[in-house]
């Protein structure tokens, strides 16, 4: 199915995109997963192509794109390699970057986006704590007013870009007994007393990405800050979260698909009883199935792209985008990994490896039932 | 998720389809099922609205819609209603018409299509038979010259409209050897000599679609009720199922939205142990996945829609929309259902009725199992 | 899978009520759909075989089964005919018997017993309330104290054999304050006045099952029908439902195999591009997909059986077996229907029947959402 | 679910395994994964408990078990575990060494009977090539006559135990021309000239067990290294398998199971939105199903334990155990993975590295397909 949502000028971005992925990242990424690290190189040189700074105003270093458009093809791009290396873009410029951009101060934008655009300043966004999961109103990071200045203590974890970052955009409680409506976001330099960071976590997948628990203890810092307004973070978080989560849905199904067509011709290559592999029945079947579910996410993603790109995506239909596509995603790498035989359980073969990585997306950015039980409310349930 | 495909025209149009179908079907519906049967006069009715004649050019009486659009409208208004409903219409309108304007002579066109335009000679298409199922080179319906005239004998089954149709497209074998190359299409009148019916098929569902066998017992014809090209009629058919395979994944999607909406009202009015039962945690979720799967499948089928508005909907595409549509139809329901309790194995709730309706479109237009294989010849394998 | 657990006595037990049925109800089939009806001279007769009476003692006229599993093999005989057919028998004999076996004083055994053995007493059970569904404890059926006896008032619906019965043991509210534990069990005669039956439910499947609304208008009983302890029919009720998730377990895993075993039959005589349909990698597969789901089903039904006979079957072990076995005969027979083309939507093939009883089964006896609450909350959740 | 396949003593035995994993496997369990071993220590003391010759005669310095029951137990308590301890285990003592005490001549029975119960002789079985998967009829490893000996050249992939075996038994091709009925199993001794091992292979899951490539180059054997019938392989492969799938059936639901009931545990530990997270309905009805899942399969398992004890187990009906226990296995294990939130993905929760592990299971022991292939022809079809 034709997809019709991007032009000429997409297609080319595109092409520039994967020239750079070409020469840049792709003959590498095996020493990403050793380090379980992508080198700070890898974004320094993605800032001079203007590629970390998508989201970002020309005046302030970026190179804002013409429409959302450029962005979800880079994200497909990324997505195409790998599934940390989309995963920790998108942390950096889809995600946290446009909070600077949308709530920032004057002051702020200049301090912080040129080196953002750049990747001098790479970017995290600290949600999550041990104790609350998707719960964002449960937060225990606390920040305190002293002497004019804020005294932030607390931990978070599973945040994506821990380990490297040199700002982390947190989520801190500044009014308790507020509950949702007293969260404050703060952006915390990784150079400020009291931050410290625990080790890289081990995970299941996405071994490129460095993931990490942050620590905060007594960390003192000026409202200058404070991004946004002090006690409405929450409402900030909920404002970006249709934008994070439609970047979600299309790297989900970028990656999906990428694997999918390496493995058709995998099926087509691979014999067994004398003849290709995907030409016996029951493969040819499920790959005609395969090939159709990722049509179909991708046909409801797309028409997400342009909503978004018109500025009328709704929380809702992003949820729905962000559920669906996990999980096709998940099943679509599954049969992928069956149809590879035992290499599938190879890590050095991709399908192996994409299999793994593909296993948080149904978990982070809200879980998938979260999604559901904000679906349900939005049907009146 | 808006739809965005359709204009202000097309919504005119649906209002005055659903007008129609409130004066002159829904006081009725018990009966048709009841009868096994939609009596003429809705269908006359629906022609002189030019309902009927959205295929076909003015000049033959008919009322030609500007683009596919209009039709896509009409069958889910139809569907709507209920599944036999826009099955019967599609059969007469959408898919058997379309033969005669297309491949029609001057004089067939002239004959035939102010009749099919008004709903006085009534369509349907005979190419299924009872040895043959989805194999279309099996056809045992054969056609021999005699005396300038073709001598047609054989039968046809599963025939929607059958039972009421005036004239029968119909898919009669002319050259033994030639397996699929060796087929003709014939405009078949239910008035010619030799031409008879069994009795309305007892079907699962769809009871108010009038299904039937048709036998052929030297039926003498002349050329002039040939359609197309002799020895052709296998291509002519090929050409045609886009179309058919479109249409039918839009009435599976319109017919299993519009009960799942009424499930989900059901839900909130329906209270088991003191609250609604769709305020349960596991009804609620349920219910924003149906409601996810339908809105996802829908745009997959939207695509479709204005790829063949625009004349490039592939026929691969169409399988894809054909099979995906009707599995995820047949699984809302089967939830829809379930959500009903007790009710929904009650036959008066539209519910049970449309459960039983939706079992038909993985096994009819091309079983879902020959799609699949249409697919995976697409991919190469 | 060998079942192993029938010894010679069962399956000479079996073999005579094969006899019967091919005798006394297979030539009748047909009909009974058509009627709507089983008519009472098949239980009549089977009453004189003592195959309504496995239950109850031979004291009182019973033919009371050495142990469970000859209930097991009547139960997987009745169902191999259809599912209505099990239904009603069982309705009468292995769910509401048993009440009057252990329940009963003395004179209500001698008063009833032997009617209901030989099937001159036909039985049913009123348990749901159109306001209801599942919720025993919103019961609104109430009786209250006038002179001594009972004065009846309310309904139920979906009661099998409702139609045909003689006598309903009905469950009524008499304690309003005490929630489900204000529930009393009253043995009610057709013949009571004030009693009164709707018309039989026009049902998506199990045709032949009368299956009504019964209404209870200032029916006035003495204590001499009431059955048990006055308050006490909930738990009377619970203490049964063991067996009668069983029994519903063993139905319908015996109903889908038999469809299953004729399935795998037809997909090696039908034919489809010169081959048989069975013989499609993709349908065999399939096929040994099923046969393996029931026969792992059956596993687990066997081993309740097992339990059942040694009296030491848990509640929410039945209750798994009810919720997991009509799962699985939904999903077989689906896609038994699925294999056999246009031919499974047509009623005149015993899948498509077939396929239309299941489908009450995940939602009657307790729905399968209930099943797993209890089995959640044996799990401490 | 009382499962009532084992006595007193098969529960004596289990106790004294638990005793010897927790003594001495236990606390290393971690480290075993870090060095993607598990120490030649652990099996030297297993074999003091005569737990590596389960299936060999005490005159040759086995500990056979009275009957298989003893082997399941040992495959459960292992299982539970992880699944890599269970797989070394069983390639060693449950696979391999039967092979010898079946088919091995006196003279080879007493040269390595002794060691392999020993752990001092440690096992691995080579079938897979990389070229072939599961179609052991295309083995391109040959051996050919020179001078009264065999000269062997080939290779073999997926060997688990192949970093550290001893002895592995490998399936050759001795007759090129006659397909499967051309293979023969010979004992390759680790220190015979012209084998060496590849690295350890770097796989998705089960970190613990060391899997390898092997290599044969001009390795020159006696007949006494002739395992079983010149040109026989292929069947005395065949006659095993029963065996050997069974045990993966066994290994899958005791593993299943064992991360299930902590999975639970950790749901009643849980909290989120202030309620532990196993009490919202959706996840209290999720792990309900799951509890069933597992239970129904082990029903299976159990049917199937019991006729191996009988010595009746057929290989189609091992071949049912296998793949549906697989399946069962892992849609259990991702959904225990989604109930663990963002926990679920981190390697140092048991859940995280059981889903990785299990990932193979439908791939090895013969792939689901191939099951379904021998099922299928089982039915006739």
């Amino acid at each position: 199915m034709q997809r019709g949502i991007y032009d000429a000028d997409h297609e080319a971005f595109r092409r520039s995109v994967r020239a750079f992925l070409e020469r840049t990242v792709l003959p590498d990424v095996q020493q990403h997963a050793a380090d379980r690290q992508i080198p700070r190189s890898v974004w320094l040189e993605a800032g001079k192509h203007g590629f970390l700074g998508l989201a970002i105003p020309e005046v302030y270093g970026g190179s804002q794109a013409p429409d959302g458009r450029f962005i979800a093809v880079m994200a497909e791009e990324l997505a195409k390699v790998n599934a940390a290396l989309v995963s920790a873009w998108a942390i950096h410029s889809d995600i946290t970057a446009p909070y600077f951009v949308q709530l920032g101060t004057e002051e702020q934008k200049q301090r912080w986006l040129p080196g953002i655009a750049s990747g001098e300043t790479w970017l995290a966004i600290g949600m999550t704590e041990a104790s609350g999961g998707s719960d964002l109103a449960a937060l225990r990071t606390t920040a305190v007013r002293e002497n004019g200045k804020w005294l932030i203590n607390g931990s978070k974890t599973f945040i994506t870009n821990g380990y490297s970052a040199d700002l982390v955009l947190t989520a801190v409680r500044t009014a308790p007994e507020k509950k949702a409506r007293g969260i404050t976001l703060f952006a915390i330099p990784a150079e400020a007393e009291g931050f410290s960071r625990g080790r890289k976590l081990d995970k299941v997948g996405q071994d490129e990405a460095d993931t990490a628990e942050l620590f905060f203890e007594n960390v003192r810092l000026g409202d200058e800050h404070v991004i946004g307004e002090v006690d409405n973070g929450f409402i900030h978080m909920m404002q970006m979260l249709p934008r994070e989560r439609l970047g979600s849905a299309i790297s989900n199904v970028a990656h999906a698909k990428q694997i999918l067509l390496e493995t058709i011709e995998y099926t087509k290559q691979r014999k067994a009883f004398g003849a290709p592999v995907g030409s016996f029945q029951h493969n040819k079947f499920l790959l005609a199935e395969l090939v159709t579910r990722i049509e179909v996410a991708e046909a409801f993603v797309d028409k997400c792209i342009e909503a978004h790109a018109a500025g009328q995506l709704s929380a809702v239909d992003a949820a729905k985008a962000k559920w669906f596509t996990s999980e096709t995603q998940n099943q679509v790498l599954d049969r992928c990994v069956q149809l590879h035989g035992g290499y599938g359980f190879m890590n050095e073969y991709r399908v192996a490896r994409a299999w793994r990585d593909a296993r948080v997306t149904p978990i982070w950015a809200g879980s998938n039932e979260i999604m559901k039980e904000l679906i349900g409310r939005d049907l009146g349930l």
